[in-house]
């Protein structure tokens, strides 16, 4: 019997099943050093350690999504190495800050299958946990994909979705109290009531991104999808070349943002996300936000809930998104919603 | 005259001289980060904290084959800046543990010489060790070499080749003693009494390595052989251009061999390694491994004896090593002959 | 009103004005770790906290050219977004060790304006200290860059131009006192008497940069000037792509530097820079030095002034420089000249 890990079909995933991942990750001042210099990541609050305990952190933190690339990478082996799509995003939460020194260990609970009419595959939807080393549970979101049956002529399991929202409710944001937010350190005096809904901004720069880049980040998060490293297998397949984990999109748009969302340093919470188009080594990856939403946290802080679009090959000052057919503009990679702290 | 180092040629090396190497380093968790990033490895006792003192350790350790490349790194300016071809690992024993904050100096004695016919070149053996702040062996190791003469006419020393073991001894083996092993956090159930002599593992996943990757591997070693990173010198070579470290192949290999040999995590001795052919920039590497032997150490630990096998661009779903002639598979990169550890 | 950052233009800078600038960083080793890996630098006083600590240093410091671009690295979006050529260095010191954990803030003070005779572009001087979080400045430099005018038609602001010296002052520089220096862990037994004023080294080795190497090193020092990452824009620039951060040469210039001026690991100076030709991904860095000036600091230490030449594709053995038009040769990327303390 093969010893190496064949994976999971649709058929072994059960609502209620819980699925501890492999690999817990100590998270060092290593990682941080990584994750600035593959993402480009500026943010004053994830970068110095006088800017992060000035305003109420222990230490220089972990930024959040290098905690959430470092959960979902674990739970590649079990949830998506037969997946034929990563379909979504929901609720994500960071409810725990992670510094380095945390280890960080991934648990996923089968929460819904439901499967396709073509008797082949089938959706599943988990909700993944990341705990410390205290068994404190520091993020947690709800992803759901479409994964292959192992025999199509398997029955089909009774349908169980989750009802899952929108967005997070502002009220369930943890919020952070900023003491002591200096503006020309964080980069810009924009705050809270600069922003408006529904403006949009267009974040200007590029980053091109290199194939040993994005398998370098993508290692670094223990993510071990075959698609990104095997440049010999995928010269066989749809595209001919390696693909780049959405993690990398994420966090390089996400940087990209700092220019013109200096003080919306802190990620609270992940709304929804879709990686509407592949990117490749080569393509330069481009960012524009629009604010969705805003709330008021505190009297000191408020956040804005943020739609984080990028695009590759493409300049963002017209804003792409979807055309009059409501599909994705070609050159759109992403379309992240998140909510964001920022001081008032 | 000039200050640049001209390395040693083969009658600069005298049997009973000792090489003390340059630049001691202290190994930190920037560099475990960086070796998870750049070689994909997972293990969890060299990943997280938490498994690695539960299971006998006092703090998170550095993988051996990273202290080894550190070690071997050393020595290059010293033993092989003017060698021909490595030719054979032998003998090599993890005797301590290294963990972050730990400096480590190279030390080689000059343990044999053979001339070989042509008059032009010879054999240099020597024996490495590495050593931590407190002068404690923490790693040792026989190498031996291919080295051009300075002078063709120069005479011949008398030859001095020493008796090496074909693998260590189990008996001679530094044996853990794992307390809690969890086996979902390790990644797999199989432990000690689930591998059998002369089984085969094909590892299936693979990595291709890019220029960047195996450059920045090399220099997070401090392993300066010129073949690796100068593309205008390697343009007039055999190869027309940069040869990979063979230390790359055998961590990238070792990475790969995580599936289907989870707990398999420490390294505890290398008995042999041959680099059986050259890796370059865009190859993809595969492995696949043997169980050559098992030994009980303890109640709780035993040693599985493994050959790992790595290829380029070869998946090893046929296990490919050596023709009906005897020779290496024109595929296969490495024969790389160790023990390791894992929980029974 | 758009909220990214439009840089600062000619007109915006006033003499006397202080500039704080943003993202204040806590260097940690992890970065020590990625400048090794990145650029090769393997001297023992920045690898070895053993080495360190025995000559007189705290701890294991960072490397005075890894603060110095980090310093740098945050000037960019206030002094050089809308430059049109980084025009010199002058006067840099060297004034406190950075270690670990250490937070550095960037803060630079407009010390000259001169409009350019065309009317469109102008050059201007800053002074920029790095301090770190108790508030010491750790380094301090003059840069002059030329940059565009928002407007061609508003007035030339009156001349003042800084006087510079050409070299700082022997008895300027911060003398450290190496108490225990071992010549064998250094990589070299030649110390401050063996070098002669008016010596050239030929370094020898070769470094290849690849794409992903110098962005991943420019970011790790949150240099976000456009031109070191976009390949889209710089696709229909004057070179038609990506250009390399010129801190990348000098790093890998002084890294090659180590192989015959291994005891000359401490910069203590940055006399003068000219960054002479672009080097693009792909070229392969070579360098030489020649030693301008020597000074006695104390009785153990001394300082060797180096004239550090940087090449492309060009070994350098025939000391490539100027033409006897007084232009640099075409091969040339980088003249740099410090001061490094070397024992006596």
């Amino acid at each position: 019997m093969t010893k190496s890990n064949p994976g999971h079909y649709f058929e072994d995933f059960k609502p209620g099943m819980e699925l501890v991942h492999a690999t817990p990750l100590t998270v060092s001042t290593g990682d941080l050093s990584l994750y600035r210099a593959l993402t480009g990541s500026r943010h004053a609050l994830y970068s110095a350690e006088t800017f992060a305990t000035t305003n109420g952190f222990d230490a220089l933190p972990i930024d959040p999504l290098l905690a959430f690339h470092v959960v979902f990478g674990k739970t590649v082996p079990d949830i998506s190495l037969n997946a034929v799509a990563n379909l979504g995003y929901a609720d994500g939460k960071f409810l725990k800050t992670v510094y380095p020194g945390d280890t960080l260990t991934a648990i996923s609970d089968v929460i819904g299958v439901k499967e396709n009419s073509n008797g082949k595959t089938g959706v599943v939807w988990v909700r993944t946990r990341g705990e410390n080393q205290h068994g404190e549970t520091v993020l947690s979101y709800v992803r759901w994909v479409m994964v292959h049956k192992k025999d199509p002529s398997s029955p089909a399991p009774d349908v169980s979705a989750p009802d899952l929202p929108e967005a997070v409710a502002a009220s369930d944001l943890v919020a952070p109290s900023y003491r002591d937010w200096n503006s020309a350190l964080a980069g810009s005096s924009w705050r809270y009531d600069d922003y408006q809904v529904g403006e949009k901004i267009d974040h200007v720069d590029g980053m091109t991104v290199e194939e040993a880049e994005h398998q370098t980040a993508t290692r670094l998060y223990q993510n071990t999808a075959k698609v990104h490293f095997d440049a010999h297998a995928q010269a066989g397949s749809r595209f001919g070349k390696r693909l780049i984990y959405g993690g990398v999109v994420i966090s390089i748009a996400r940087a990209l943002s700092f220019n013109g969302l200096e003080s919306a340093a802190q990620m609270l919470a992940i709304n929804a996300g879709t990686h509407a188009g592949p990117l490749f080594a080569g393509d330069t990856v481009y960012a524009w936000s629009e604010v969705l939403d805003k709330a008021e946290l505190s009297d000191g802080t408020g956040a804005l809930r943020l739609r984080l679009v990028a695009t590759k090959n493409h300049p963002c000052s017209d804003f792409p998104l979807k055309g009059e057919d409501g599909k994705y503009h070609p050159d759109v990679l992403l379309d992240f919603d998140y909510w964001a702290a920022i001081p008032r």
